[in-house]
């Protein structure tokens, strides 16, 4: 008899952070909330992008947004409440990143059946971020021209696991060096076939096909 | 007899990172070396910004370069390479900072009798990189004007440890929101009297100022 047969092997164990990602989620599904987790550098748009979707589709939805800080202001958070939509901030007291447990406790300030879509604005990160799954159906990630276009080569496990990449900022491209098929290049070789909105947050361009983007799943939940 | 005077109590206990920091320091010392570690988001100009250096100061000095990747790609490292003057990546694994051992391994690939001004390009993040001590003379942000003016109210921390500010790609003020004033309130709070450039490493606008303190630095280290 093989030693290792009398020996209980368990597989796939799921760290503490996966665990309680899991349970967020199932805390969407019963709810019926699409929840998506928006990452970016600092100052890519995250906060205009959502000020923009919310605008766009608030007469179809409620839309509440967790904002994850490193410091206790409430910038972002002020904006989304004086859009008309339910915020909470969460303050990660330093750290470079949300967790599902932080989640879960801004998850708690909110009454998740009055909402229809959940966006997570994660810290401004490119790195820590991309580690730490939330429980949402889509993490997101909000690029920017001026940021240049080798971004998917330096930082690449972050577009690894996207669902959806926008492509910021798009009006300052006549003022830059960023070179549109290089950067892409960089992505479909780390994502292929990855669902891209160039957009500009500043002029409304390329919003409302993210917009659209963003109705169908919501609906698709729902039906 | 107290009992507490037969304790002996250790104080101010450095922890490794800090230990390692200051042999990084003696060893920058020993060779009259100036050593700043430049820090910004993702996609601020850091490269651009020691290229611009480069051009200037490359009559006067050497200048090393440590370049810190996330990932094992040695585009920045191949660029300060191209200009002539001697680089090292380090390659942090996917870890969003570098720290003071990264830096001495770093260091050992370097003649530092043969420099005059190291500079370490610290990996794009404005989080973590802050938490950790190298052993560098001047902590320098390179912060750039389409990520907003809110950046010092956000992450705080980050600028309060600094001796030098940039603000780069003000070649884009006429584009995007930006407040330079709010900016600049935001950093006197955090940082009083910070000495501060604005520059435009795409025009080369105010890099002769940034490079005449540079080269002061150096001067006075060789006196």
């Amino acid at each position: 008899m093989n030693s290792t047969e009398r020996v209980p092997v368990v597989e796939k164990i799921l760290d503490a952070n996966d665990q309680v990602a899991n349970l967020n989620r199932k805390r969407f599904d019963q709810a019926g909330v699409f929840a998506i987790n928006v990452m970016a550098s600092p100052g890519s748009g995250k906060t205009s992008l959502i000020l923009q979707t919310i605008q766009k589709l608030a007469p179809e939805m409620v839309i509440g947004v967790v904002e994850g800080d490193t410091a206790p202001v409430t910038i972002d958070a002020d904006k989304v409440i004086a859009a008309g939509m339910p915020a909470v901030q969460i303050n990660t007291g330093g750290d470079c990143h949300l967790d599902a447990v932080m989640l879960s406790y801004g998850l708690d300030q909110l009454d998740l059946d009055q909402i229809d879509l959940l966006i997570v604005e994660n810290v401004g990160n490119l790195i820590c971020p991309a580690a730490f799954q939330l429980g949402t159906h889509a993490s997101v990630l909000v690029a920017s021209v001026p940021e240049g276009d080798d971004k998917p080569y330096k930082y690449p496990n972050i577009y690894r696991g996207l669902e959806v990449l926008l492509i910021n900022k798009i009006d300052l491209l006549p003022y830059v060096r960023f070179n549109m098929d290089y950067f892409r290049q960089g992505v479909e070789m780390l994502n292929p076939g990855l669902i891209t909105f160039p957009v500009s947050c500043y002029t409304g361009e390329g919003i409302e096909d993210w917009a659209q983007w963003v109705l169908q799943q919501v609906r698709s939940r729902k039906a």
